[in-house]
């Protein structure tokens, strides 16, 4: 099985956020792999790994990175694969590394999602594979609407809530 | 008892910020509901609740929400009923929110509060209904009276503290 | 003719932004008063403004203020009449005023527009006004359906746009 | 032709953002549309475009909008095409913007790019469409190739500068 | 012993902080009171305070507030004798309470320290009081002459540290 | 004649700013001077200045300085005299100066005004002077009745507006 | 042994930070001593320090503070050996600090790292000492290798990581 | 004549704020070159420039970038020649590059100077190469010496000021 997703990590202590992209694209049944590479560690190691990303079958990389997050967009750098960049929560309520990641110049776009976004970053990577792929469009579309379900909950539960008298419903 | 205020929120997970809402509106004897819409995951609910807001006879709807919070200007692009927002407190200390629910364009108004300000919210609701409503008018009055007391309770409590030899009161 | 909305500055230099709440207010026949009052530098007289405010028959009061912008906050304080307040731009985009008019404490509401969103405020006093009043009910629909040309202009202005070879409208 | 792409904007006042976008694509013979859509103004068209889009062909959506900016989230709720946000400058210097986009909830993302970066939300699109479309792959691998003549032109230039005594190159 | 100085506060959660002030006065053998007043709960109590300050005897007021943070600038409006505003934490750090606080208009100064900084309200209030006060003055400065022994023996603990080998004190 | 009053700036580029202070104290007839210090360029004339500033009979220091801005709260390390510091705009619309003015460790205070603020500078120093000099507190009263004439000129401004027909007053 | 890096800290509350370079130094057989000086507290000691820093052979200065940071730029003022300054975090996640220490006028600079990064610190003098230093280079390149092998060691847990199906490395 | 110091932005539009370094440099006779590298368009020339850096005998890297500013980080993550950095001032102030620069993760750091600060770098580049340069030591020195000057001549500027009555200087 070939993975058609990467998801890159700074450090194995960006596991508890970026394990959510893990999980969604496994429920999603698209095989990915996960890997720890520093832009500022193992430059080189990023490089190949970005350079050869095509050539590799990889159709999105998620990265997700902290801080002076370079990561994303160095990657961005060396491959016209599309790159989903997740800033880490940090210094600033995870602000610099938002500004990081998505303030790319023209010419290399990072895909950015919100601070901690790992499981969104996994469902834009999913999206993007379901353009071609009429079976996963069809669990995407169910999964959308299975977030409903959430909110129904919620709603079922509110109105069991009789604390108020002036509550109507 | 029809309700003339509308408390929305997307999630259970803001009921302990939304129910300062409802307790105010009880306190006051204002007929009120709660329900949970997304923006997000059930833009048609939210779609049809806004533009049967009117017709339903609601004259307030406050609607609490974090993050990207877009319900608040969703409901009030769907309705003329005025729009009360509430930013609930994530990232930046809820200055996602803020200024998610208070920057709408001209033309389609949301009155925000400050962040977590259900209560504030439910507050102006009171003093839009009280316009038009006398008598609760004169519990607003009272209500606001009553908020010196505790300004005053606390005044005394400084009264009576004697730890400083040139404290003269 | 005795207004019902009334709008306070603190300057006359803040008149280009609040006079868009005097053009919108007279569009929908609203009478309205316009009065320039000081948090800081006439603070009795605003006191005596928000403490008569009930009884002259106001039903909405638009205050707009910049910087450390007291004047809405210290209105509500004196009044149960609904205050909406304007931050106007100064410092930090705007930000200080909008934190200064937003942040009340409980108890005591502001009702806040976006940065300079004079016309907003004046549409949420509108909309107020609309729920004991047919008429301005129907006019503010009309309005809100009106808002809808300028995007149908501005769609048929992008059609078009020959510009490009492979724009398909 | 059948468009692949969608841009849409909020107003033709972000038309001279946005046609960056317009022209990217148009460089690299995508076909594509450009409509005018208004979360706040036009609620019912957004969701009917957004719903539609899927069965249209639309393969990605590109949503620039400023302020409390709602759009692009709104299209991500009706829609699973990839929807790519640009956050317009406004106020904060677009940061306003950049947070209503891009702070989705779990389970509705926007793929976000930087303040004003319509360009590189093409060059996302391109990226996206050119994973199935090989001679799009060969287009946009040239144009990476591109890029670094700028650099190498910047390079030249300052190779050329001599007003400096000790400088050595 | 009537006040010379006086500690307002809004409510007594904000004693923990405030009576940094107290402490300091007292130290310092400076008659005080400590009163809790609100600009949004007790206006009129506010503006009476702030009227009869001079003639009271008053040469000084510390009053400390948080989130849209009025009451320094409020008591400031309605007298000439000096107030220094302490701005309590809330949101954005107290951010939104050092804006609503410094940012006073031209004509009504609030004199201001950082977020939480009761003591320092009070050794500015010391300072001015020395100014005709030469026993006041020489107690000032022997406490600023005491602050730096915290320093020597901050330095005295470094140097007894001999966790490295190539630490040369 | 002595001065009681000394205004410091880094620079004449400060001028424009910081003579509203000096034009302030010259109008209350408050005996200045005006110099050009700079704790990073001139650190030994600062610290020489600061330990002089009480024997020379100095009772307030208005010290202006932006960025980086040390200039404050060096002056008051090293006098008990009271400092108040002026933030002068440069990046983050001030923030940056505001920030390294106010937020003075416990024990040396700097109190701090808005950005830009040399004018309430000079006011404060104005009303601590005036606690003992009954002359000047006639003037500062006087002065702070003239503001209002400003609000009561824009105030019957306003009145003359007949732009609107639905204006009442 | 003679230091040739100086680390100076506002008081030992700073020493959990600090400490880390103190530990990077001695890895490194740096030669170093410790301090605790203030820019506020004890002015008159800082300077000498600064002054001297030169002739006692002193090569780099680390200089660690929060809130209004003045002491790196204080030190830089009194010397033309390199200053190092180290954000501590405090307000507003250490940005008050921040732009106190790095926003230094032209022709005093103060070399800044990231909040609370007094390793990095460290190693930014060992990189100036490596210079002239061939044995340090050496240490410093091994150093730096090194690091790889943390992203190493998370490369392989995440390997070995099988909760998910799909996962394929 | 090998250069000692590289100077490196991403494009030529850097030039009007980096050749201020460019300047400084050759004010003080230290050789150097000036080069256009993109982290982002010209990924492979950055680490090939950075990995040969110490082997041409390059002493210290001054590079300047905006936005998503990876580019120092990128340089230093391939040398331990010591690399200061340079936010260009585009989004918020400039403070999106200072974060990205900034920011740097335990072991590669970045010595960063504030918003366009290519001047305040050279020097550091030049008080670097000045440890073991006794003939640059001294014109440091005079040039330290030098600033006075400008505040100097700032104060007998003030002086000259006759405007006011009560200014005594």
């Amino acid at each position: 099985m070939k993975p058609t997703v990467s998801i890159i990590m700074g450090s194995t202590s960006d596991l508890p956020i970026m394990e959510k992209a893990a999980q969604f694209l496994n429920d999603m049944e698209i095989p990915f792999e996960m890997n720890a590479l520093s832009a500022h560690r193992t430059p080189a190691e990023v490089e190949q790994f970005a350079t050869q990303a095509k050539e590799r079958g990889l159709k999105v990389i998620i990265a997700g990175a902290g801080m002076a997050a370079a990561l994303p967009g160095v990657i961005a750098a060396n491959t016209t694969v599309p790159v989903i960049g997740v800033p880490i929560k940090g210094m600033l309520d995870g602000l610099d590394a938002m500004l990081s990641i998505i303030q790319m110049p023209p010419g290399i776009p990072v895909a950015t999602v919100g601070v901690n976004g790992a499981q969104n970053a996994a469902i834009i990577a999913a999206q993007i594979l379901a353009l071609s792929d009429a079976s996963l469009a069809t669990k995407l579309a169910a999964y959308k609407e299975g977030l409903k379900s959430k909110i129904v909950k919620a709603n079922n539960e509110l109105s069991e809530i009789k604390t108020w008298k002036f509550k109507t419903n």
